[in-house]
């Protein structure tokens, strides 16, 4: 006869299924020069606080994803499954998640959200190493704990209607003082399914770094309905190297961007090379036949979508108002010579791309070097 | 000051999203004459046990895919994430998720899993009242237990690898012994991803239960790559109505059905019904002129798929060998009058339908009536 | 040996492979009272003019994608491919498209484009009997033919930039020439991938009939790129059965609406009705247990898709802001009870439904029954 | 008054919509060693012969998919749209699609298909200049024909139950007179919707080379049901460079392979580079603590699948038995240590590909080195 012991400790072996059996699909996103461009969300919800699921799913749902860091940003002051755990040792979601994360690609950050009523709202710290000092009376003292650990701090969701019925970001005087202090370091622009013109004024007014996340308390499958077309935000962070210390020597540094519903949004000193690392025109000239219409063949070779609007004419050609460098894919641009004199040379073309702002509300203007052939002959399709 | 209770209780209101901001897509699938057909999944794992998810995760995945059904069964025996809880009672599982399913229509069972070494493996004990007697020390022990409480028991995973190296399902004296006893009702024929043909066979000869289920320990969104095509198995139910009671009723009378990755497997009682019930074929009659070809349009109103092959010639017709009944469509049948005398008459046409299993490897025979009214003229197309 | 006459012969029938093996999916979308609802594209052009496909190919694609019906209308003007043809009569892409829908259940409408520089720009005549006599000098010549014919004729693309540069449909003296003889039925306010708004007023100013059509060059999965969400138009025409007769009276009674991208055109006698049928709202009351929140679960029965937002507060009643009922799916509205007081009564909530617009820019009101239960007992979730 | 004329020259640039405004997604699939691997169509229909779709149709569908050639075949004796059609040039329908892909990246080649009763059947002869003279009297004048033109010839769809009831491929006298002579110079392995194993072992045994030809009639998108899993075959060409020519010379050098239904058939010569070229495993150890699992990494960068099985154990570990490489993925192969002395070593792990097939029924073998590093301390997840 087989005593429970025994039969457990066969099991330990038999039953565990292979949790990490699953694949992973990375969307392309090309590095820039100096820097890789790092896939990440820094505010994420487990059951250790009102979230859904354990520690372990953000880690397997990052893998999938291709997500390189996430951090754990349980909430302190509202847990409604603390009478569950045996331990109320603010560092057990964290600690889970890391230890999975163990041999695995994906970081994983100690992080923590202090959640308090507007001002200042929530805020999250990451890179912590203890959670627990973070437990106190009040925001204020909350906020100093976080910082004593060297924390980066950021502002969550700064619009949130249950926080601020009418959506729109203030910067009340208790955000100017933990600023003022060095202690609030970023901004969510983007949260959930939000974003907020308003607080990406403000990070470039303040130089506060760029934050978009998910937020999530339920499974990331759950929480955007692909069905309807939704998708997750994304911090992306230009990184020295692939560490955790390297993504934080980048956000001090505000070297991110936030993509979110096939639109980007970042300083240009990121964003436009993104776009220009992602995109590849022939170097072969165009041939166009006197006036005849001609299609120069963009190719995007990254996951991100980019949407072009001409911005001025060129002189003797007729170009393409608009055109979208879908993902993964090469589109034709069409190109017509106004006239039929023969010439070889190279159209310097301004586009705005509408889904990438550098500013709410205020395109990225690119140029695409076009090299084109003319011949007389018009032998029109 | 604010004290750190009054915060909490204001964000008690304030943070918790709701849960079930969820679109919910429920399969077409039909009833049949004189039963409900209910979508079940009677084998589910949380962090309770070895899984990966909250209770409630496992309600709200059932609302979204539109189960109308579940059980959640945590090993007894294999708890790694023991030493987290609180609590161990036994039912605390069960009793995150009912909590969650007041007024939702998602029914869910108590039960739990048996996790022993082979023979006699695993076993599911649903319908219980207290999972906490069933922790025994022998797994007789714990299958009197189960069935002191009136519970439906089942074989899971008979061909399950970790126990059964050849993957063949063998019948043990052990599970001679409780099925004498009157306490083994089911089998499961298709666990996870895999189909056993011998579990199938065994439950037609010792007249078990059929049950399809996922064993899922991860999210069913990670459990299932829908990228490379795997869907969910279901426990389809034919019960008098949508209740537990009711569907413990159709368990003990063995009205179920499996359907997984476009295949069902049931008795023909219960399959034939269904596959009727699902489709429709013209009344008016079609059109036949002279020799020439034509197509009769069969709707499949369930998202079921049936794939159909021709069983034997109709005299004097052509018709065509193979048909596919895509879920959701309406498939075009080919017809050929092979000589053009004119006549109206209904055309018996009987095809296997290799995708329904009654019996391992025996399809399930249909016949569908199709109304022709054939003209002299040929004015083929 | 064989004589080619002899292989040929035989070849007619072992060659012609079955060109309608084509699986349908038809959108569902209601009936409305009195009236059947109608997919259809009266706008479709083929290689008899600048099209790219045969004639049988807009039978197929209206066969795949369930549509009732489309028109064919090619350009009499433009016919870049008329060398490669044996025949110039004008009738022979509705030939070829309506020999092949004998006994399909597509209906073909004979039709053609009237092809004339801005004003009055573009015109489709639809339910003609013979295309050549519309082949004039003058465009007024042209219009006069077709309406000696009793054609149904409505200008397409009002605000095609390449006719109207800035993109306004402007009413010219032309239009009102033609429509005050009785000789301008319609206008497109879909045309291809584009909604203009001015032309949805004027043709509420002018009771004009709607429509929105494809005017599709290449086939329709090259036109609208599923990959980026693009999709095509309907006009969804209330006719008393389905028959080329019963549409032309719809027409002539401007009874239709226009679907694209999500959003449905049209007068509300006639989307409203279709709103209310598509939608399922439990009759059982929703318990409300003291000021908790609960989740009414409505269904969304149709293939179409309606974005709701709260129109006016429900008194002592917290309603959610928005709803998106997408298609096929059931979707929970949250409700909460502002006090606590046992009572049953029916909310009548009122909601704007942003994307069903009977006139440009003012969505259709809509209000919803609920029935509640309200309990005092704060059992919350 | 404006003439018809004048109308028409303004129309000609007008209306003529940008029939190339296409988004094109070209498969990921390596170059080997000293080989572009391109993929291409060498069977195709137009309205020229039996098929559905004008010659540019072809084109642009190629563009879509990112074909890098497709071969026009149209059938010479069976054309039942010629009363249409003003000429009677077998050329023709290669013309029209030949001039559409003037300045784009797909290569139009000129072929025709005989189109004879069986022995020999059909017959695709591509690189021709002149399909007129192939229109002979007998099958044996017409090869005779296309050989003189140095054509390259080989034998469709040699399992097609129209002309051979079997379905199974049989070289007939007639076949070997041509092939005797040097006439007949690959096979089609795959057609359509079928794979043909039999002429696969023909292909093998008589230095035939291999082709997967689509050998559609209707538009691509309306052949292969997406909804229910298909997808088009493709014949892969390992050439020296994107040309014509080097097309041509690698169809004689037997340098092809075909992928259909996410399986490769082909000589290991090139279907294992492919696999390797396709496949990233990470040069840094993978780290065994003890005997605890662990996942190493491995990366398909290309848009074929693989399906791994383990071929042979690996002394002194235990290595998962399956793995799916999903195409664009990254999938965990799990690897565990039975014993727990400390080293480092590359393991070199035999899989069969089961869905790569050198030879019917016979997968591919393939090696992976996995570098690891053991660990004493069993630190298990």
């Amino acid at each position: 006869m087989k005593s429970v012991q025994k039969t457990v400790l066969v099991l330990a072996w038999l039953v565990a299924l292979p949790a990490a059996a699953q694949i992973a699909k990375k969307p392309a996103v090309p590095a820039i020069p100096g820097y890789q461009t790092l896939l990440c969300d820094f505010h994420l919800h487990t059951v250790f606080s009102d979230g859904q699921v354990w520690p372990t799913v953000r880690v397997d749902e990052a893998w999938r994803q291709g997500l390189d860091a996430i951090a754990i940003t349980d909430h302190i002051e509202y847990r409604p499954n603390k009478k569950e755990f045996a331990s109320s040792d603010l560092n057990r979601s964290f600690e889970i998640a890391a230890q999975k994360a163990v041999d695995m690609p994906v970081l994983v950050i100690h992080g923590t959200e202090i959640t308090r009523d507007m001002p200042p709202g929530h805020l999250n710290a990451i890179f912590l190493s203890d959670v627990n000092p973070i437990e106190t009376e009040t925001w204020k003292e909350a906020i100093d704990a976080a910082a004593e650990q060297d924390a980066f701090i950021f502002w969550n969701h700064p619009g949130w209607k249950r926080q601020q019925p009418d959506g729109i970001p203030h910067w009340y005087d208790e955000h100017e003082q933990i600023y003022s202090e060095g202690k609030l370091h970023g901004i969510e622009i983007v949260n959930y399914k939000s974003y907020y013109p308003k607080a990406h004024q403000m990070a470039i007014d303040k130089k506060l770094t760029l934050l978009g996340n998910t937020d999530a308390h339920d499974t990331i499958g759950m929480t955007y309905e692909a069905d309807l077309g939704e998708s997750r935000p994304y911090t992306l962070v230009f990184a020295k190297e692939k560490s955790a210390a390297a993504i934080r020597e980048a956000l001090f540094a505000r070297r991110t961007a936030v993509y979110w519903q096939e639109t980007l949004y970042g300083d240009s000193l990121y964003v436009a090379p993104l776009f220009y690392e992602s995109i590849q025109v022939p170097d072969t000239p165009l041939v166009l036949h006197g006036k005849a219409r001609a299609w120069v063949a963009i190719t995007n070779r990254s996951d991100l979508v980019y949407r072009l609007e001409l911005e001025a004419p060129v002189g003797g050609y007729e170009i393409a108002e608009e055109v979208v460098l879908a993902s993964g894919a090469t589109v034709p641009l069409q190109i017509r010579s106004l006239n039929s004199t023969e010439t070889n040379e190279t159209l310097a073309i301004r586009f705005r791309v509408t889904n990438i702002l550098p500013r709410p509300d205020q395109p990225l203007r690119v140029t695409l070097q076009v090299p084109v052939q003319r011949l007389a002959s018009q032998d029109a399709k």
